[in-house]
């Protein structure tokens, strides 16, 4: 083996231990929420045959899906999101799978980006929907999950910006607009509005063939829009899921980029930081018969998992999460005492308390207190001649730099470890 | 978007949530064994610049690393094991990790291997290894971890066979084999030995230039070979772990394939079903030094997930392991009583009951609770006139294919769902 340089992708990342605690308590968050709402699991390949990926995504996105050649000579991509591949399952499993099939699904995808802040090109992309349907019930229950884990997440504020493409395909048809390709292609630059400057907007509406007053007057026509009768119900039945009327907005200029929505488009965001959306979907009625399935309906939202963990981050929204899952450290006194220290980590093991043994029996005493400190290990026990003689353990609290003597009986007796408090 | 064919890659699966069940759990299980032992989460890319993958696993490993040039013409490859990210890491971090540094590690991997049963191009690979000491504990540990991950699995009967390079080593160099690149080359081949016909082996051996007599002199010396003093003391330690004697064995055969094994190798094997290993893994003392970092050493063992959720099934070790998270279907009576079942859907997720509210307020109840008998979704609940009159809802159990009248404030105080008795 030659010797090499370690280095890492730009635009990929390694999780340490500290940064894996929230990202860990924020997925099994999730879990529950989608699990509460009768969602399932789902996992499907990272890859897929290139021709599954590519024509679904805009101009924009085709570019940034990562292709290649496989050994086999075959053209495949990495996934570039997850609607794709569900939709996939879908058209392949349309015999076996009962409709309406609610899923979640928590896997990695690969973007060919321009790396920089909040964007990266590998994420682990977060995705729940529901096939089968299109009532506005199902769009709605979308937005309630949407809700609902935002609140289980501690988020104090935000927005849920929702709008339907079909207003926008309607008044795009009333202005003489009729392609859909060209409404596709004019859908892609409204989108966007919010992130450049307005005028490159309207110049970019230009070089695809409106002329200045057609544009002028889709503007304002889009600006003044109101929601459609499908919309108003989509309200109501947010209204009886619960969901507070603060933290949601109908939206006109919402349009989402993708090519494969079809109907009600919802997107979140937050104040502070600066991050762009942190969840975004909608209904996406035509993909999977494009995928060679059955007419099969579907709606649902992506949740941007690692921004809400930089969120969770910044603000600070979750000052109690320890960085280890570890809970005590049993040390070694000196490789006589090893036998003892085992005997005690097997004992607090059965007793689900997750539990460190130092691994080295040749390291001294106040080298192992160190690194408890250093890796945030709250709880300490040393094990020597004196414990051994009066039959007790040491326990010693790091944070509050006090230590006890506990025979073992008393030590499992105490409630949880960590609201333990050494005198 | 062209109306195309789905398909996925050979090699590659897709998991319905039928599928997802059983893998969750193992999944979870894995976790907590791996915290209760103060082991902690990384995460590493899953593309990583070529150089960092090839050039350690051997020829035919080498060969099965999905290569290739990412858009910015740079030479990249999806991982093939986790030792090699989990040491990036080690070599990149150093300053910043305290050793000894303990990391699981969950992720796919992908080899190009030729499918057939068990072996697949895209695995969820499952690692636990401790860095930073080479003391026979940290082997011991891991020994006992994967003890302790099967049995908490239900495995009632498996193998961890127990042997070392460093036995195997210096019976070659004895022999008068003392180049290190021929040594790990005679020791892949012995690898094969229970994999394939001795007389290929033999055969295999003779084209590296071993003459019969010396071929026949090494495979009898590594038959008779017995533990050195450091085996000697990992046992010893097994047993202050109180790992049973039964699960584990010497095997002066047991090679492992890789190249970057230094001491202790183990592997675990199940009698039913046929399928290969389940765990593998061993002392790497030198690989992080290759990756460009200090020089550190390392134990740790992979878990084949793919394989234990196959024993799992097979041998049914799960039999009461539910098919779906979901524990009741809301059904809706009609479009009028659609708010109702919103309510009552909200109270249940409320109370932490796992709750699907049905997407289609069109739908007929029959269609609806067949539904929720194809879905496996063991409990119903049903809200039309009669139950709105009365003030109650109907609870009925699909699998006993009773029902009853229970007014909400009775649903709530029963015990969970899944015990209740209907009648």
């Amino acid at each position: 083996m030659a010797r090499i340089k370690a280095q890492t992708l730009k635009g990929f990342r390694d999780f340490l231990p500290e940064d894996m605690a929230i990202r860990q308590k924020v997925i099994d968050t999730l879990r529950e929420v989608f699990e509460s709402y009768g969602y399932e699991p789902l996992e499907t390949p990272s890859l897929e045959y290139a021709e599954t990926l590519l024509d679904k995504y805009g101009e924009e996105g085709d570019k940034m899906v990562y292709t290649f050649k496989d050994k086999g000579g075959r053209d495949v991509g990495l996934i570039y999101d997850l609607t794709v591949p569900a939709s996939k399952v879908l058209a392949l499993y349309s015999q076996k799978i009962n409709l309406p099939f609610k899923r979640y699904q928590i896997q990695r995808i690969w973007r060919a980006e321009k790396p920089q802040k909040g964007r990266y090109r590998e994420v682990l992309q977060c995705d729940v929907d529901s096939f089968g349907t299109s009532s506005p019930l199902a769009d709605a229950e979308i937005v309630a999950i949407i809700y609902d884990c935002l609140k289980k997440l501690n988020f104090e504020k935000f927005i849920i910006r929702i709008n339907s493409r079909q207003v926008l395909f309607k008044l795009m048809s009333d202005l003489g607009i009729k392609q859909k390709d060209k409404q596709l292609s004019i859908l892609r630059t409204i989108d966007k509005l919010d992130k450049i400057d307005p005028a490159k907007v309207k110049n970019e509406l230009k070089q695809k063939g409106l002329t200045s007053e057609k544009i002028a007057k889709l503007l304002s026509l889009i600006k003044s829009s109101q929601p459609d009768s499908n919309l108003k119900q989509l309200f109501n039945y947010l209204n009886w899921f619960g969901v507070d009327e603060k933290f949601y907005q109908f939206d006109p200029t919402l349009v989402r980029g993708l090519d494969y929505y079809t109907g009600p488009v919802f997107e979140t965001h937050v104040e502070k930081p600066k991050i762009g959306s942190i969840t975004g979907g909608g209904r996406f009625d035509k993909l999977i018969a494009t995928l060679g399935g059955p007419n099969i309906p579907g709606t649902g939202t992506t949740i941007g998992l690692d921004r809400i963990c930089d969120v969770i981050k910044e603000q600070n929204l979750w000052p109690e999460v320890s960085p280890t899952p570890t809970k005590v450290l049993v040390t070694i006194f000196s490789p006589e005492y090893l036998e003892k220290s085992i005997e005690i980590t097997n004992k607090l093991r059965g007793s689900n308390i997750n539990t460190e043994l130092y691994l080295d029996p040749e390291v001294r005493l106040d080298k192992q207190l160190k690194y408890a400190n250093k890796k945030n290990i709250p709880f300490v026990i040393i094990v020597g001649p004196e414990e051994i003689k009066k039959k007790v353990i040491t326990l010693r609290d790091m944070k509050a730099k006090l230590q006890r003597q506990l025979t073992f009986k008393q030590l499992l007796a105490l409630p949880t470890l960590p609201t333990l408090e050494v005198g």
